[in-house]
């Protein structure tokens, strides 16, 4: 079999055999497969689809190509959450202390920001001191002793991802459900984990905003999951505006410190306590998703999650002092708001527009090279539903750098929409599907 | 625009701007458009197609990204003939010629043989000396006084064709008709020419088999030229057995010689004098096809367009004694001969065996690189229809390199097909497509 072959194959809409899949992988890292025939397959790909057994064979293949960890010496079930993006999205920094204290193992490969969505290892980045890059046996350390780890991709994990996401996005071949699927789970199941929590985003605040493509990746991202044997549940949560209040990296370490210790919005309570009892009942720890709930809010309420995260933050060399004492967290050097025109009931806060705000104050990247502010961001006072009176504050933007502040608060005051009557809140949970 | 929103465009099946493909094919040379955005962005056209219109401006910039020989200063009709290639197909060393004798200008720019068809360059390289690369006041000087040049492609000619041809081989998007017709089309009109005949072959030997596809191509390639201002008639012509009874490169130019002098099977005369009179129809030097076709007998039949020949080559620096003393041409050690095995009527020569098993004797290539043996080939005793008795010659085998011929011998076996009933020959002339 030869390169030209297989992309010929896809091309005329021919599904790819399991061995020509792992020549295609196989071939990349090898050479056999140069870039320019990888993208030209990557198209073909795109136009024509992939089969249910294609992804599979995809995602075990890009898998495999890297190391797999090895965490069958770690009692317990190992269990993880991964989200496709989203705006204030900051899930992961809760559900890793919640359910390592249910006594879920949480061996977290999480990422950076990229485009209008933050990235976990970004907010990590404001707790000075935090490694995120622990070798092998402090993994399966801190694995033991704190049920939890939070670290950073690293090249020998699924390294024919890295590849061919880099040629995806010079090549306009992303948004595709297998290839999407396939670059999620690979890197995921490298992990060596059981279970797999997924939370796909849809809204205008999502990677992928249309609630179809949304629960066709739901669906494919299960399916796949199953395939290879990995326990696997999707939920599809509506971003249309920002979960919780905080988005930026600093702003969103200070919301979960906040909603460690009981004080938290709604939202935020909704999609986590969701999530956290679906990575419960993977792990077999709850029967029924009421009682997975309730052990995830009583982590919570019992001051245990907070406590395991100082410990777990502690073990990674993070600075706990910053937790204890927020105010020591990187603070912006202004704070600027931004109130209402007028009264009423605030009908609109679109996520993409304030994750582009962020960014634009320096809390994100365009580019992988970018350096990022951790302490810039916006914290929001009102959310959809909520009632409004003229010059009341919608929202507040902590900055340090003036020249960017104008195109950001332009670009909030059109985030924010106002109706005279009033508003319903959005639907947080959409559907759960489970493999 | 940028190479990513360009090939997102093609990719949802919507058509690009003139700007947008300028973009591309200058990007291309100039660096912005990388080797594996071009593959993607060829796999996007390759499935999603390309309207007329684009197809024109693909060709346009493809034209345009090189040097347009300036022919202005040389008078009379500059038309040229293209072939999209056959096996046995030596018309170009015919055509230069006669249409140069009834006042044509002929700037001929051809190529070498590749995969199972021969190439017009190859062939005059059995003459010792010819150049093939002649400077450009050496070619106005060509042109003026023999009213013929026959030369080969340089790099300051449609320099980007060469680079998307090296992508679509090795990504699978050759076959694709608005690539195929910019290709050819890119390359001819750098020519400077006002006229183009083009022959489209179908059948077992030519580049794309399928009769459906030969029309399709044959009305791309005749819409294009019209739409870039050059009159352009297309000849979709059968390419089921070899055109003459020579296949090989010293064999096709003695062929050639005795067609000059008169002497000459009927497919190659009745292809010929087709092309050659579509070529004086086009240069407006006859009114008829009629007359035009007796023009061009006469050419042959006078013996100017052989005197013409032999001026022709030794302008061009060849040694005409090889020309007047055909033995002196590169000769194979040995000649084999395959013998009917029962008595019948020849059903098939089919053109791609034929040419497959001139190629293992040596006399194509397989990769670019490759060197030819212009001494060996196949000379075919028997066409299709030729009643034939057992044990009788088929064809005649001229061969240096013992190790091929077993191969050949079996795949030339397989090539003739003989039945009891008559058989008629195949339709040479299937259709002549005007712009």
């Amino acid at each position: 079999v030869t390169a030209r072959e297989i992309i010929e194959k896809k091309r005329n809409g021919e599904a790819l055999s399991r061995h020509e899949i792992a020549f295609f992988i196989r071939g990349l890292i090898e050479g056999q497969f140069t870039d320019y025939q990888a993208s030209a397959l990557l198209m073909a790909i795109f136009i024509r689809g992939m089969s249910r057994d294609e992804t599979v064979a995809l995602t075990r293949e890009m898998r495999d190509a890297g190391k797999v960890l090895d965490l069958s010496s770690i009692p317990g079930p190992k269990v993880d959450k991964h989200s496709t993006g989203g705006v204030g999205d900051k899930t992961s920094l809760l559900l890793a202390p919640i359910a390592a204290v249910c006594g879920v193992k949480v061996p977290m490969i999480t990422g950076r920001a990229l485009g209008h969505t933050g990235g976990t290892l970004d907010k990590l980045q404001s707790i000075p001191g935090f490694d995120f890059q622990p070798s092998l046996p402090q993994v399966l350390s801190l694995l033991r002793k704190h049920g939890a780890v939070l670290m950073g991709q690293t090249p020998e994990l699924a390294p024919a991802d890295a590849r061919l996401y880099a040629l995806r996005d010079a090549t306009g071949t992303v948004e595709s459900i297998p290839l999407i699927t396939a670059s999620i789970l690979s890197k995921k199941l490298a992990e060596g984990i059981e279970g797999l929590v997924l939370d796909v985003k849809t809204g205008s605040g999502a990677f992928m905003p249309s609630s179809r493509l949304a629960l066709k990746l739901a669906q494919s991202l299960v399916h796949t999951g199953k395939g290879l044997g990995i326990r696997t549940v999707a939920v599809v949560t509506g971003m249309d505006q920002p979960l919780g209040r905080a988005v930026g990296n600093a702003l969103e370490v200070r919301e979960c410190l906040e909603f460690l210790q009981g004080e938290s919005p709604e939202d935020l309570q909704t999609v986590t306590f969701e999530l956290a009892a679906q990575m419960l009942m993977l792990a077999r720890l709850a029967r029924t998703r009421r009682s997975a709930e309730t052990m995830a809010r009583e982590a919570v309420s019992s001051g245990a999650a907070w406590r395991r995260f100082l410990d777990m933050v502690a073990a990674q060399n993070g600075d706990i002092r910053v937790l204890e004492n927020p105010e020591l967290l990187p603070k912006a050097a202004n704070v600027s708001r931004l109130e209402a025109s007028r009264s009423g009931f605030v009908a609109q806060v679109d996520a993409r527009m304030v994750g582009m705000a962020s960014n634009q104050l320096g809390a994100g990247r365009t580019r992988m090279e970018d350096a990022i502010d951790t302490a810039v961001g916006i914290y929001l006072h009102k959310k959809i539903g909520d009632r409004v009176r003229r010059d009341e504050i919608l929202c507040e933007v902590h900055w340090n750098d003036a020249a960017c502040l104008h195109g950001t608060m332009a670009l909030l005051g059109k985030a924010f929409q106002i109706r005279p009557g009033p508003v319903r809140p959005p639907r947080l949970i959409r559907s759960v599907m489970k493999g």
